[in-house]
Formats: C-alpha cells, structure tokens, sequence
C-alpha cells in the first residue's frame, strides 16, 4: 500500500480532518443561532449531517493523532475500507446537506427580492453556515478521493 | 487494466449509460413543462445540470456502443482518466442539482403547509423531475465508482 500525503496516519491526514471538524462546528454554531431554522427541513437535515461529519472527522482525526504520537502507519485494508465507505457517505451527506440550504438560501436571497422580506438579518448567518458546509465537503471530499485511492492502488 | 462489468465497451456499461441519458432527459422533461420554473434559480440549475448530463452520457454511449460494434475494448488509460474526471464532475453537479431542488420542493410541499399554497398543481411536475434527477445521479455514481475503481486498479 503506498504512503503519500494525505492517507491515514499523516500530518496532512489529520490536518485535513482538524479543517473537516473546524468548518462543519462552524456551520453548525452559525445555523444553530438563528432563530427559525426549525422551519426549514433543510436547515435541520445541515445540522443533522454537519454533526454527523464532525463526529466522523473527530474520530479518524484522534486515529491519526493516535498513529503519528506512536509512530506506527495504519495501513490495515479492512480498516481503510472501513474508512473509505465512511468518508463517502459524509461527503456525499453533505454536499446533499449544502446544496438543499444553498438552493433555499438562494431563493430567499435572490429569487424572492432581497433577504428583508422574509426572514430579515438573519441571512448572513444562513449564507455563513451554507458556505462553511460546502468548504467542510471539499475538505472531505479530499481526503475520500486519497483514501479511495490508497485503497485501490493497493 | 482488468475488464469487468460497467467499464467502458460493456454492455453494462453501454446500459448504465443509456439510464443516465433517459432520466436525466425526464427530468428536464418535467421540469421544462413546468410554467414557472424560471422564477426558481435552483430549478434553472437543474435543467442546465441534467442537460450537460445527457450530453455527457449520450457520448459516452456512443463511444460504448461502437466499442461493441467493432469488439475492440476501449482501455488506453490517457482516455479512461479523461472519463473519471468527467463522470465526476458530472457526478457532482447531479448530485448538488438534485438536491437544491430537493430543498426547495420540500420546503413548498411540507414546510409551507402543502403545495396548492404558492405553485399549485405543478409540485408533482417539480416532485417528479427531482426524484429523476436522483436516479439519474445513483446510475452516474455507480459508473463513476466503477471508472475510478478501473483506473485506480491499472
């Protein structure tokens, strides 16, 4: 199995990962504080799916930390199946999660007059969390593409 | 490079393919039959994204069904990376379509209090094209997974 930048067990690894939880909390703490987002299943299903990610990406992010301290590379093949199919679905959960606010923020931003209408102020801070979504699935979309290939090149 | 079932100039393939082409096309067939899908941005997107999609499948369609017509297997790698990326782009953009108009459906269908509120009979248009264009985006997954399995496992 090759050992490149990004693959469990390095500092690019967990970097990626430390960045993954970074904006999905952020997405979270920025949809969380407004005051109507339970109005909207698709606000909720953001929250549901960003915690998700952070709870994903705190785990491998403590494996990773686990194997640089001990110096040992994890490089079992069932393990990085297992991580493979995990990181796939979060990513796939949220760019779904990011989309479905991006089109309902857009459409209360731009389709239906301006941002005052409806909901007031409290727009930046849905376009705050849409935009941290879509940065934390870039993030995992990375590392899923690393680890889908490590696994393959195997 | 290993042969198996949905690479490219197999018969899978050459369904999968087809699949992608015909519900994509359904989808803006629904969509476009609608009378007010302009006013959304996210539905605009979809029929620009599904129709990218039909064009990119029907390609590659093409390019499967004369592979078989003249039994020769289209496996020179420079062509199969080409392929990936594509499938992948057009992967995303499906999947983030989709789900944008996703978001916007159930907000009008459940959210708003049902549809006959804002956009009337249309919803099961709307309804119907996105549950097409998911469809369209689980068979481009399947070959982009499959693509990217060939290319990795040269």
């Amino acid at each position: 199995m090759k050992n490149f930048a990004g693959t469990p067990g390095t500092v690019t690894g967990l970097f990626l990962r430390l960045f993954q939880c970074l904006f999905a909390a952020g997405s979270i703490a920025s949809m969380a504080t407004t005051k109507s987002f339970f109005n909207f299943t698709a606000f909720s299903y953001l929250i549901a799916s960003m915690g998700l990610q952070v709870i994903w990406s705190f785990g491998l992010a403590f494996l990773d930390a686990c194997a640089l301290a001990k110096k040992k590379v994890i490089h079992n093949p069932v393990l990085v199946s297992l991580f493979v199919v995990g990181d796939w679905v979060t990513a796939t959960l949220s760019l779904a999660a990011a989309s479905s606010s991006a089109g309902i923020t857009v459409l209360y931003f731009n389709d239906l007059g301006g941002c005052s209408v409806s909901i007031g102020e409290e727009c930046q801070k849905y376009q705050l969390a849409v935009a941290l979504a879509f940065m934390s699935w870039i993030t995992i979309g990375i590392s899923s593409l690393i680890m889908f290939w490590t696994l393959a090149a195997d």
